[in-house]
């Protein structure tokens, strides 16, 4: 059994990830933490795990968690991973940080998106944690920068077709639409219920953090520098993301040929479910499960390619893909803890 | 493994039995059958069960069914299962009917909520399927009477005081409001979007089917005839139920005196969790899951309790009880498929 | 034209009394108040409001507001209206005070569920503004206590019954299911929207506020002191309030008695509306309006009474009945402001 | 006062049409008709309308409808007003059709989206009712083509920047959001609320009526063939839309360039409001209101103006817009009618 700890078990993804590992056959869920709740139960915050989880959070504790722990769970919000992570991987843990503190090669790009970086020389190191296009870097990671929700489900669709050659890269536009638990836990207007509900808004339109993101792993895919357009919006629901991305053919293409793209690139991989013609994904078939759905359409009148993407944003798109990333490291089964029959509605 | 089939699979509660049962470590899911949708794959009316569930629904057919299964689920609208579970039961396999047709000890009960009955020599064998009183009967028996949604959730808060003899079987009320899965599939202006979001109302004031079926259960537990008042409420959100019962003490009780007579009658059922005083259950808090989350108050000025109790429709009160039937009646551990860790959110 | 002025205009209940006053063809809004947004536009901080209220929050001023209005209507949290209530009254003005703090006659009852009350000698003026109720006294009043949301919800279907003596005053039961906005616009875990969306609960179970403030209306209408037991619970949507109330009738009574007895009692009332036998109320019918629908069913076998009533909360829970009192106060017809056409759905 | 008719009132659209029109201080609603509930009053649809709309329903009748009105609203299918509008026409009456019958110039445009048309004679003097880019022409017309809900979100932002030039008409697409009353009364898995609630999902990408309707005002507005992308959504709302447009500029562009040619545009039309930089438009402040909010950013490492609007679907996007035009028709005030103060949440 793998030994893993949650550090920050308290907030939505973290939470997340105590749902997962505690259902996960080859892991042992050892120690949790959580500065606001330390020395309460888990149950007593989200009283849905109570006959289930009987996990009490502990501070953070570098030692004890070194001790403790195979593998780290990060879930706090970035700035604090740079700063615990050296001194964890020293313990010879394996990191996944949920935060963008790891994602980036860039320290630039990441500066200029967050703050000054005090643990860039792991940048080298650390691996981005998109598991469908990264898996054998993964296998053989130490840490894992795992990436934001929005950079999945606009990444997953469009880097098989980008790498094929089929898209002109000067010509991508991500239109993203998030469940308000992208948000967390913090109180803020934002996310008041009555500020939310029967609301739909864009927000930080062309100007969110995960864009510099998305722009790295779209660049490495092409070997050149990309912009993409990006606009996330906020949907009234809890879980749940949907991404439409739109780009221009560099050259005729059939329904087939962007199918096959798909089909190939993917293949073997049990998350990526390819929805038949005429059925775009849809958030509510992937909540709670670590799929992320796809379709497309080619608006021919346009020479121009819609792509579909549908995730659970804190599934795939935080604690779920987290533990597909530790399954990767640690040799076990890619599903390996991620396949419970999601809600048929 | 025992061999299960679903009659009714494509209905909210026939797809949630194919959820949990494709998830049983002791179930091999054998056929499933819909009218509506024979021969298409489930997962196409489904598509979250997509990558999990490779089944397609069949035409009912009693015979195929009575070779393919050890156990049988029917999961169709009354009436229906009256017809063909005499003949099911001829083939030697164990039935749990989540209709109302073999909930009812006294057939004119039935009959005056319902219709005629036509299999009414079966209400003498048929046992009340709420697991945590009946479970000695249900042990026992072939046919199973799956209680409906409301009647598990005033039941299993109201059972243990009432035989305990701590309340006033005149005085009883039950204030119940459910999410609108409850309503099932079928098409109709009261679930149309626009007309339940944003919207809360009460509906078959004193006049819900339910009424009576729990009036028999609490009935049998004070061996005297209690009749309840009960409303149903309409919540606009897809799973969920929550019930507030009132009920006049016969004599004085604490707080205490309230908590041990539940702790002692539910103390090794693992699906009944107390809250903790002054924390109202909250659908929430058992959505996906079997759990029934009971708490309660005592309003001293009025020598009256008010229980509380939360389950989730779709599961505790219709296809988590069902299969937590099943595992009674074939020996299985009481939990077995029913533990997959709840969302924390 | 009667000048009006909001304390506290950024609360929801004070926007929406901006709403309703911005509107209204005999007032003219002449001053709103706002601590947090001093110096800043109404419509900055409500945008729906942008093109329609041209008004700057300005701070509190107890000079400033005498010299500008006519009428004062005090939007702030409990505590602060005594405070400010003495000053204002000195200088001529009205007032229609939406806290609790001029609600109780019994200055110990507001004592036990509030705080020590600093300006005692003005609750044996003030009057409780349940207009259907107190018209007469509230004509002739200088200063209301605005009721609150679940004492109206609750009050106006029984006060006519218990009255008319049909009630057994020892047998009230009052459950009530609000509107997230009712916990207005400070922020709380309670009112984060991945706390509240697909969550149905119970909360403050017999300990809430409103209680006492019931209690002493209940005992005003039959001489005699009454204990009604209340529990609210919060439903996931914005807007909208039903009370369903529970009784046992004192003697023998027809549904025709029960209806011929309300429409006596609100006869010539324009909002209250009797729904059809069989139709209970629905808080989406009430939405953004004035109105309160009134159903009720007789539960024959238990000699009980099942009353049914629906308002928006915010509306005739708080700022449409607070004009509703200005419109009493002033000698305008009562509905004066009151009656846009509210939304079909 | 003008008086009016409402053919097919007991739709959504219907219904808004009477909100309105019953309370537009020049307007007398004379009759209004429904197949369905023929005989039956309309408060008994729609509830919330008791009190206030005292109207029966009657089934159609041209002749009568003509003598009753001097304009007539068709809410009704595309498909049947083209058989009624001749003969409505021919007895003098002014006509605003909210369907698609008469938004079409091109007759073979409306016949690839739709069906033959029976009328099409009648698209020479028919006038697309936008009113903000066509009022002097629906000043003169009889027969109106009410937009699109979806049309009117994308062309108000877009056309007056495609007029002065800015944009590359080749690179236009448009992402909208739409709540859920978009899809009307009649009954669909699609509208159903366990479908709908927590789920979010395109649908008909590139394939939606709506799409032609866009295309022939955005090419009348450059005089020449343009093909826009259009993508829908559904939001898990009642009301409500919003649309995110992306357009490559044809040359540089400041913020500044920008919003002075909206404001140019725009300058004196009361239902318009350009939101303040870095503050989207949401769906939720132009709730139950006839205001069309529009916002922009550019994203300039794209070369690409993003614009935003928010609309409510059912106001704006239908029976708002049609009374407007009315108003233009009749050369009352563009307002009248239109102004109730919306709900501030």
């Amino acid at each position: 059994m793998i030994k893993a700890a949650v550090v920050g078990a308290t907030g939505y993804a973290g939470a997340e990830l105590v749902r997962i590992l505690a259902g996960h056959p080859g892991v042992d869920l050892t120690m949790i933490t959580s500065r606001q709740y330390a020395g309460e139960r888990l149950d007593a915050v989200y009283p849905a795990l109570a006959g289930q989880v009987n996990l009490v959070c502990e501070a953070y504790d570098p030692a004890k968690l070194g001790a403790a722990a195979d593998v780290i769970f990060m879930a706090l919000p970035h700035k604090l991973p740079m700063a615990f992570v050296p001194d964890l991987l020293a313990q010879g843990v394996k990191i996944v940080d949920l935060s963008a503190d790891f994602r980036f090669q860039d320290i630039a790009a990441y500066e200029s998106a967050y703050q000054p970086h005090s643990a860039g020389e792991l940048l080298k190191e650390s691996v981005y944690g998109l598991c469908e296009v990264y898996a054998e870097q993964i296998k053989a990671a130490r840490l894992i920068g795992n990436p934001g929700c929005y950079p999945t489900s606009v990444l997953l669709p469009l880097v098989p077709l980008l790498k094929a050659g089929w898209l002109d890269p000067a010509t991508l536009i991500a239109d993203s639409k998030s469940g308000v638990s992208g948000a967390g836990r913090p109180l803020s207007l934002a996310t008041h219920f009555c500020e939310v509900h029967e609301s739909f808004k864009a927000y930080k339109v062309a100007q969110h953090r995960h864009n510099p993101e998305m722009n790295e792993v779209l660049s490495d895919a092409v070997r050149a520098a990309v912009h993409i357009t990006f606009v996330p919006h906020l949907v009234p629901m809890s879980r749940g993301m949907q991404t439409t991305v739109y780009a221009n053919l560099k050259r005729e293409a059939s329904p087939d040929d962007i199918r096959t793209c798909l089909e190939t690139f993917y293949n073997d991989r049990p998350f990526i479910r390819l929805r038949p013609d005429g059925q775009p994904p849809d958030s509510a078939h992937v909540r709670g499960s670590n799929f992320c759905d796809i379709g497309f359409r080619l608006d021919t009148a346009a020479k121009r390619l819609i792509l579909l993407s549908a995730i659970d944003n804190l599934v795939k798109g935080a604690a779920g893909q987290a533990v597909q990333n530790m399954n990767l490291m640690f040799g076990l089964d890619e599903t390996a803890g991620l396949l419970p029959v999601p809600y048929p509605i």
